[in-house]
């Protein structure tokens, strides 16, 4: 017995639907309804994606030896997972899905793959650099409420790669470097001394710089420094500044640039500085002044 | 300035797709076509399902954590990315989509996480057991095309879970047992010895067993005896057989079951079996016959 193409074609849609149907139905008794929404939504788009690109076997393997690949350059200091999640975009979907537009509120970026935790504690006017190479750079701003109100004792985390566009934890050994942990003297503002970031290459030597090669894409990120600040009854901000003039800001790889956080970095002559440290070489400062959202009473997100 | 809701709703909406948009983009310049239109549905699909779910950053942050353990716990006898497509339905989905109906031919089940490479050479009728423990099992049929023609020097391959439920590569050490590949004889023939499939749970100590037991779902699937069959000019069948009675054919965890693959294991006392060899103990068999469909000539897969 042979079906006609349109027969045949019916009954094709319909079996793989039944496959679908069948996975779904297979979460429908998790004990969480969020995890059960979550991993419906999940098998719906996934099976979505295959049944649109017709995916052969060969490219399902290709896709699961990619991933493989993706898990065993992944350790303690090197996160493949979240590169590939910020070249796709998802990392910087998630940002704007969890940080909705807030009147006045500091935007959000991607977190990146290089964020480490436990990072140095250092004192308002403190340095992070730690031995980090590139011209001086010191920071200064004030954290606030979008009601105007300083945070005092608000927590800043910064961290940046140096002059050669590496971070602490993309070199050999152990050694911590441009990065540290802050917190908001009594008018919210704080004050650092770190260096001035430098534009760089995501990693390239592993998966997701083969995919980027595919693509035909670049690997530069334009040079910033990032930020995460905590305060109490505000939410998490998870940024970077940008450097302004950067070459790269209208193709960064992880789609990551807002014009609001595109800053001038001020080039300044060797002299005193304004924390009264004397400067033997040309130096350079940024003023950032960071402004939290309620933790309440934006849409889109539930506790 | 403070939008109303529906304004803030619709710049919201803007401000994700414009991600969306430019995420896509990226893989525009993709050297091969194919490439580009598979990253491209990707990137579509990955962003509706995290903006359909409103995914939150701890969630993303928890996906990432999930995958890297994945990553982990995956070495060269333990796949738990096939597994992880295993259980949400994507291998069996990838199997449907390849392996349209064809009149007549063999239907298709999923590959699984335990084929390995350059399995043992046997001859007609011999053992494939290898010291895997169970009850002897004499396996026979032929490999034909859809036409009726017989297919000799057929390539087949087999492998199956111990009585325990075990793939030899679970087991530490480098053995090979209940696994093997021979070819079928001048009329399309084949027959071996094996032992009698066992019901098994897949592997529950990573990341994907707390997947399931977060979903409230089973780890079982019902006892079947794995094929892979090539010969020239046809498509490669990947499939297994399913032992009638089995308690867990209804609620397979991978999704494999297909009724068309459910055949009778014939319980046999001691004594003389087909192949002329003397059987001190109950053995079983268990005939199936394959039909390969044609490699050419089917709908929806580009070479």
């Amino acid at each position: 017995m042979t079906l006609d193409p349109d027969q045949q074609a019916k009954e094709q849609a319909a079996r793989e639907q039944a496959v679908t149907d069948e996975a779904v139905a297979s979460f429908a008794g998790a004990g969480s309804d969020r995890y059960r929404e979550i991993m419906q939504s999940l098998v719906r788009h996934l099976h979505a994606f295959a049944r649109d690109v017709r995916l052969t076997h060969d490219e399902w393997e290709r896709g699961i030896e990619f991933l493989t690949r993706v898990g065993h350059i992944t350790d303690d200091r090197r996160q493949e997972f979240i590169l590939l999640s910020d070249v796709l975009g998802l990392s910087m979907l998630t940002v704007g899905i969890n940080a909705p537009a807030s009147a006045g509120a500091t935007e959000s970026t991607v977190f990146g793959p290089f964020f480490v935790e436990g990072a140095p504690e250092v004192a308002l006017d403190g340095d992070i650099a730690g031995g980090a190479k590139g011209t001086p750079c010191y920071v200064t701003g004030t954290v606030r409420s979008t009601d105007g109100r300083p945070l005092p004792g608000a927590r800043i985390e910064v961290w940046e790669a140096d002059e050669d566009g590496l971070y602490d934890v993309q070199y050999p050994g152990a050694r911590t470097a441009g990065r540290g942990r802050l917190r908001a003297g009594d008018s919210g503002e704080y004050r650092f001394w770190s260096v001035l970031p430098s534009c760089y290459g995501i990693p390239d030597d592993g998966p997701v710089g083969e995919m980027l090669a595919a693509a035909g894409r670049g690997t530069m990120r334009p040079a910033h420094l990032h930020f995460k600040v905590d305060a109490p009854g505000h939410r998490t901000l998870i940024t970077h500044i940008f450097v302004a003039g950067d070459e790269h800001l209208d193709r960064d790889a992880v789609f990551g640039v807002k014009d609001s956080l595109v800053h001038e970095f001020v080039p300044e002559p060797p002299g005193r500085a304004p924390d009264g440290s004397q400067r033997d070489e040309p130096w350079s400062r940024v003023d950032f002044d960071i402004v939290l959202a309620p933790a309440q009473g934006h849409r889109g997100v539930s506790a």
